[in-house]
């Protein structure tokens, strides 16, 4: 059997690798444009900060080395142009010399990835414009730092590469500006989990532009002008643009295959493409989102890495089916995390798919133990009953701890009643007798139970203020930090006592710093005869956070 | 509605908060003997070992702030003596005064707690000898070390409290030696996983005696001694005693409760005694091991507070049924991390249950970021059909994250092809593409499949010498370093072209440091016509640290 496999990295590479433990005899040839094959693209924003100093750490496996390891034909600088179908063939360019040749092929496997999206915005073309995809790219950004000591840059786009780059330049003393189209940065989570990571990159002295994209860029002798959609100019001296990949198909379309999702090459579940001899994998393809069945594009490593080990495994006769992307993914953002998994309140409202949802900011270990920080919890479950479709955290320690086993109930198909009852690992420098995710549990099941009927920040400001009565039940000294406007403080301790100062005929709304005491609170006032009580989720923190 | 609750700490604390959150009416009575509620048990080592400094970070909830917050009668110095369940009435001794009264209940919660194991040895009745459960225990213990300066501890039992001990009398500048019975410390662990510990702990100059028992203790005006069943002598300033802990039943015994295992309480699923009016949680009682079935005594703070919350549930008419304990804890010991979940080898093997193993070595986050260090993690597994019967990890970080991944993963019933495909959060400082629970499952699965036959560190020593061969497929570098007795090296990436220095007829084992060339060694071997090979599980690493 002959396998030919486009492109080296992530999934190819684990392709090929699997294919050889699988079968010793198979022919395979790793076909990669670029000069490195298993490069740690994930590791690339770190080489720009000088957190990876060695350029042999970004490569995983040398050509040499993995053609020792496991005997594999590998054609580094050799572009896929064309596949044959009718013929079982490829056209290849060896970019070295220009040759034209072609391979033959019993199964091919595409792993061609996705390209980062240059928009048509005028000035793009310039040495001091980036984007950052593979090593060469990196070596450009790094060579531009390292030679021209730029004092500011800035970053079109707020996702995930964005905000590892815009780190990492900060990390070399560059002064950068992010810009970012939508009302947020990080699209994985939702907007009051993002504005914790607003406030912090401020804090970290980066300059933040939301709900503003890039019109044009032009460039004097001297630096370059960033203009944006709000008539805002930035001058800078380097731009990098970070505002997502598009799947690369330019090669299946000469295969006719079918494409999906935003461009994406279709498959089955086995990753066989719609012609049965070619499978694909990683970020070039269209995935099933595992929690909400719909077709996506959700381009991450470790997805790369499984799918090309199944394809490898469904070419040798090992039937594997691939169960569909649920998008657990984690940055780091200086000292923060963030992570999240499955659904995220946007998606889930765009495809009208029902959801409650809780806030909770537990402690990361045991708060008497030195080193306690917030985790900052949102859980996403289904209102019927109570089946988790997502997670997002925010904080400085055991934030990705927190979604692992959250995205491990996913896969598990488990409901929030289930957090309530994990029993994971605790020691006081480790976590608390109840976990975060126990906590989120409870908190989650107390709001779906109705025992405890909760407000969101958003709905603050639609109370009806003549109606509602908002009750602080925080100490003095806390609500003299800031408050809700129009609450009244009742420390949660006093309540039971003063609990006739609270109107019987209004809408109650209790609140507290991250929404425990508001839920002692609601106990009391509704076991009293109160009937229209509601907490707010989440806390002053979440609300105050949101609001900005 | 009157409750009585017996013991005022983790179990009945969180019941007593949990009851009042649920009923503002009931009459809830706290009765606690000692002069503290709600307290860190958990945090006490770590206040010896100044790690935590203030005295009031010990108490979780004072008496006058639980009053204040759940309006329930507390009575600490309050000891209840007698149970008298015809008249559904307790008797206390208020130990302030020495004055007996008694007090009615309705429901009755038990939550006594465990005591220190003192064993019957002569010459412990001394104030240099220390059990630790509780305040005063801490306090008698720092104050000992602050006043007394101790050059010598000797620490007798390894469990989590006194390897807690060693590290913090360590901490304080004590030389400290571990006196273990077993053949090894931390019974949760299994011997190979424990002798990473041995080893470490010796780097951190803690001196281990291990199969080696306590036989008495004499004193001298300057010191004691410490005499062992191998008549060995140990010269000490102090001595302390963590050989375990046994369930608190003497007040369940004046009322006739059922005991069980180890004299704990037993109660049904609903964590009722066998008298249905008196409910017992924590310590105190025997719970069903999660994945054998079996009663057992788990003494572990998250279980206790759960088992308080659903007892609480249940005196107020919300039934939930406890659905068992599978023991997952965590360990710090200096700067590493030892953690377990599920059933051990050990467990396994008494109950007769059949189970597969395998170990891996997998690094806590990309290789290529700084600091990523390995995840020493061996996982059992059901034979039949892979299902997850128990894990065990050691070293320096992202420890407990994989053992919480993995309890979840047990809790859902789920067996190691779940774990392959588990999508766990990645980006380089914090996992791989493959998360090192990601490769446990591949690794696991491929044995289970037959597709990479292994053989365990304690099988080597009885190999026919004359019928096998040992390959070491590591480098010549790594070989120099040590190796198995009688192994010829072959370096992996020379094998295809060396195979035939490999004997045909012979038991061909094959290792590397942690399994994975030899995995890939096995598969070059087999698919070349080689019938007999094996691959020595956790490689040199699991081997040779077992080996001693
Ligand atoms: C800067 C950066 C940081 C990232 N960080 C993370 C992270 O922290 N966590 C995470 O999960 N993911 C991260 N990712 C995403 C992750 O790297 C990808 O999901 C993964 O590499 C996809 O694997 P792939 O095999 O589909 O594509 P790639 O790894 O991109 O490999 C595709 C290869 O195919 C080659 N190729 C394309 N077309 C042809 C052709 N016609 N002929 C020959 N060769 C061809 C390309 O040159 C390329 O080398 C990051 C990506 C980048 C760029
Ligand atoms: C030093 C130490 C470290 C620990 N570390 C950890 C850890 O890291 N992780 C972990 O999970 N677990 C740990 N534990 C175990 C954990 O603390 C216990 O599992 C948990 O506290 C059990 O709760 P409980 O309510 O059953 O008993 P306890 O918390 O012990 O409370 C029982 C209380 O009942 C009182 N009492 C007993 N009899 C009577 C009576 N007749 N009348 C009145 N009062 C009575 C006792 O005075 C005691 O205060 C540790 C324990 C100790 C001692
Ligand atoms: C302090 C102690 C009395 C607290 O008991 P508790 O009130 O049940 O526990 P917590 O303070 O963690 O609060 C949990 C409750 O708050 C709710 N809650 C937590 N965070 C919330 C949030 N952000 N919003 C709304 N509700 C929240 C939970 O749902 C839960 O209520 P529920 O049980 O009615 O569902 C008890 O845990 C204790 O004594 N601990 C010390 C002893 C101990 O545990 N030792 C061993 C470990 S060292
Ligand atoms: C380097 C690369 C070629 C390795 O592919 P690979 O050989 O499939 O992966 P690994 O080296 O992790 O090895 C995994 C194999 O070893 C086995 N293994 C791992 N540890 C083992 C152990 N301790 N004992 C026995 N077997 C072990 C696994 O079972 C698996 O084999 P299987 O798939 O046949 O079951 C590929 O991952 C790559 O190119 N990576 C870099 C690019 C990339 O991923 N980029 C994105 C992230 S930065």
């Amino acid at each position: 059997m002959k396998v030919l496999i486009v492109g080296g990295v992530a999934g190819g590479a684990s392709a090929a690798a699997r294919l050889r433990r699988l079968d010793e005899k198979c022919e395979i040839v790793l076909l990669e444009r670029g000069e490195y094959i298993s490069f740690a693209n994930c590791g690339l924003p770190y080489y720009v900060g000088e957190v990876i100093r060695e350029k042999n750490k970004l490569v995983v496996q040398t050509p040499a080395a993995m053609k020792a390891r496991f005997n594999i034909d590998i054609r580094t600088l050799n572009e896929v142009e064309f596949i044959d179908t009718a013929k079982k063939e490829v056209e290849i360019t060896d970019l070295r010399t220009g040759r034209k040749y072609r391979e033959k092929y019993d199964k091919l496997i595409l792993s061609p990835g996705a390209a980062p999206i240059k928009p048509p915005v005028p000035g793009l073309d310039a040495a001091n414009v980036f984007t950052l995809r593979n090593i060469p790219d990196t070596y450009t950004i790094k060579d531009f730092v390292d030679s021209r000591h730029p004092k500011r840059a800035v970053v079109i786009g707020g996702g995930f590469i964005g905000v590892e780059l815009a780190e990492n330049l900060a990390e070399r003393g560059v002064k950068v500006t992010l810009v970012e189209l939508a009302n947020q940065i990080l699209g994985p989570i939702d907007f009051e989990m993002a504005a914790l990571v607003h406030q912090y990159l401020k804090e970290k002295g980066i300059e933040l532009y939301l709900e503003d994209g890039l019109k044009s860029v032009s460039h004097t002798d001297k630096y370059s002008i960033v203009s944006l959609n709000s008539k805002e100019e930035i001058k800078t001296d380097m731009i990098v643009l970070g505002i997502g990949v598009t799947p690369e198909n330019k090669l299946a379309k000469t295969a006719d295959l079918e494409l999906g999702e935003r461009g994406a090459i279709k498959v089955n579940k086995a990753l066989q493409t719609s012609n049965p001899d070619i499978y694909a994998v990683g970020d070039a393809i269209e995935v099933i989102d595992f929690v909400n069945g719909r077709p996506t594009h959700i381009p991450l490593a470790g997805p790369a890495n499984k799918q090309g080990r199944i394809a490898a495994n469904n070419i040798c006769g090992l039937y594997e089916e691939y169960p569909g992307t649920q998008g657990t993914s984690v940055l780091k953002v200086f000292d923060y995390t963030v992570a999240a998994t499955g659904n995220n309140e946007k998606t889930l409202k765009r495809f009208n798919i029902p959801y409650g949802k809780s806030f909770t900011h537990s402690l990361s270990h045991a708060g008497y133990y030195r080193g306690a920080t917030p985790v900052s919890l949102k859980i996403l479950f289904s209102p019927a009953d109570g089946k988790i479709l997502g997670a997002q955290a925010v904080g400085f320690q055991g934030i990705e701890k927190r979604i692992d086993v959250i995205a491990t109930a996913i896969r598990a198909g488990m409901t929030v009643y289930d957090l309530e009852k994990l029993e994971l690992s605790y020691a006081p420098p480790y976590s608390s007798a109840k976990d975060p995710v126990n906590m989120a549990g409870y908190v989650a099941a107390n709001i779906l139970k109705g025992d405890c009927r909760v407000i969101h920040w958003h709905e603050m400001n639609s109370l009806d203020q003549r109606a509602s009565q908002v009750v602080d039940v925080r100490t003095p000294l806390e609500f003299g930090t800031g408050s809700v406007a129009g609450a009244v403080n009742i420390p949660i301790d006093d309540l039971r006592q003063r609990i006739n100062e609270i109107p019987r005929d209004k809408d109650v709304i209790v609140y507290c710093q991250v929404g425990l005491r508001g839920y002692l609170a609601y106990r009391i006032l509704v076991q009293n005869g109160y009937t229209k009580v509601r907490n707010l989720s989440g806390g002053y923190k979440t609300y105050s956070t949101a609001m900005g």
